[in-house]
């Protein structure tokens, strides 16, 4: 077994890091002063809150849930480890469309468990109907990364139909994005949502993310689920983070903006891009091959993600960075493109 | 399957709680310099080290091993449920003594497999030779809980020998201890030291331990664990905890002072207190119902923990706490014993 290969992380400070979708911009300034708060001999020496309930009771006002239905997680792939735990056993079957997250596979290989990939229609929707029945386990990213596509919501509440058993939408993007899945929880059995806070909420470094699923559920996973997963700080600073929509809101706006010129100027660069609903752009180009571009772009100390996929081809996953270090790939992909 | 069950977590300020282990002593203050170095945008919101390798080469020169046999983890418990992962298949069988940490059973059960529990012999030794042969996993911590006892590194290495199989030596406690298994590492096959930062270096509520093996075992080991599953703060506390052994050395004085004290004081109550290489007594009551004094403990705010073994019977096991609140203890168990 291979075992999952996460993204490089060259952290020079002179390295432009657009390969592992972290967000450009710091976490919330409420994030810095709860931690401070928190740091203190006696909340550093006793175990912290086992299912996190103060953050519980805060997401739940934020997100109108509730807190019952919320699982916290050291980051979302501790999430989804868990639910692969509680759902397949050795020897299962877990579904998933193919380009999307390559930790799926990672996972039931870890499990002991058989992928059945279905591979995305060239519009990048999953074939109707689904055509893997049975599966303990089916894992869908919306949006859905390298793509950065979505499903709406009428779509995924058919599809978890068709798919007829144990369903993870796995929303690590859906902040950036126009739809999400939130309120299909409640009406369709064994439905879950995962978010993470690496990405939208700029909290990559400190791990977490969390299931939303009812309550009954929820209680189930949670004795599959180390006693105290998420530590003190990371639970004052997840509280605070998701207590601050306003900040965020408006770091939202500025990436969103970054993208809009970004995908124009790859597309006059001569890429295809696909239209995103995350923090990242996916792109291929007509007459070039991507590999030479992404060693290229290495050598000029800017790592993007360079992806391979023996169904459908390779391309470039771009996170959406900092104006100016989008300002400095573009030049540096002009200067590549003309040689 | 009803999950493990962590102990009670009543943390309003004026409970006594000696019922977690919990270090009574805040971590060192280099601790609080360290995370408020790591405490900056720049380190929140991009992934930290997938293997946390400066803590890795801190621990490895304070522990005079390679730092490519440590392997971090989200707290032992992580590394526990790892190593479970990585040895024990679905339908497989563990092995461990009994009374002993309660986890591994939930660990077994969760991964679907059957536990083989051996009874220690009445001085808290196991049976020689071994009983349970083939097992995929065996689980020993040393020194024990709820016993407070340990083997000899001797006795380790035969034991691991007789078991024939991966020996877990589960050192959560050894740091207060005479002796560790820390010399066996490259002597024995599959042998594998977990290590907990939660007890003896007073953060539990950060989250940290690790696995100490060969480094061709550890490679392995790290294919199953979550990608990033120590957080950028934790690994800043733990590299600043571990070099910091002047101020830990205080604190083991203090505490194995109190400890002494303390064994002495309940003796004369009328327990039965086994001597300790750990931070807590486990203690019994020839002539008086353990229970009952728990739970009068309980009403005034003092919380041990209370232990029923099906094959050996109960007891309380205590926390060897502040000064302050050892004090406490003492006073109210004396009331509770006159009545």
């Amino acid at each position: 077994m291979s075992g999952y290969t996460p993204g490089e992380q060259m952290n020079s400070p002179d390295v432009v890091k657009l390969n592992t979708n972290e967000n450009p911009y710091a976490p919330s300034p409420r994030v810095f002063e709860a931690v401070a708060d928190a740091l203190n001999g006696q909340s550093l020496r006793k175990y912290p809150q086992p299912l996190g309930d103060t953050f519980r009771q805060a997401a739940g006002r934020v997100l109108n849930v509730d807190p019952d239905s919320i699982l916290v997680g050291n980051g979302s792939d501790d999430i989804l480890t868990i639910l692969t735990r509680a759902f397949v056993p050795e020897g299962g079957r877990v579904a998933f469309p193919t380009p999307s997250y390559v930790l799926y596979k990672s996972l039931a290989d870890i499990q002991g468990a058989t992928s059945q990939t279905v591979p995305f229609t060239r519009d990048w929707t999953p074939p109707s109907p689904w055509p893997v029945r049975g599966a303990h386990l089916t894992y869908f990213a919306n949006p859905n990364s390298p793509s950065g596509t979505i499903l709406r919501r009428e779509a995924i509440a058919q599809l978890a139909e068709q798919v007829g058993g144990p369903f993870v939408l796995d929303e690590a993007y859906a902040e950036f994005a126009e739809d999400n899945g939130l309120s299909l929880i409640g009406q369709l059995p064994d439905f879950v949502i995962t978010r993470t806070f690496s990405k939208f909420y700029a909290l990559a470094g400190l791990r977490f993310g969390m299931a939303i699923a009812e309550p009954k559920l929820i209680r189930e996973l949670a004795k599959v689920k180390d006693s105290y997963n998420c530590d003190v700080l990371a639970l004052a600073a997840a509280t605070a983070t998701i207590e601050d929509q306003e900040y965020y809101s408006d770091i939202r706006s500025r990436i969103l903006a970054t993208r809009g010129r970004m995908a124009v100027a790859l597309t006059e660069l001569g890429f295809a891009v696909t239209p995103s609903q995350t923090n990242f752009l996916w792109c291929r180009h007509p007459e070039r091959p991507l590999k030479p571009i992404y060693e290229a772009l290495k050598t000029k100390k800017i790592l993007v993600r360079y992806m391979n996929y023996p169904d459908s081809g390779d391309g470039l996953r771009i996170t959406v960075g900092s104006p100016k270090d989008i300002e400095r790939l573009l030049t540096e992909l002009a200067v590549i493109l003309k040689q």
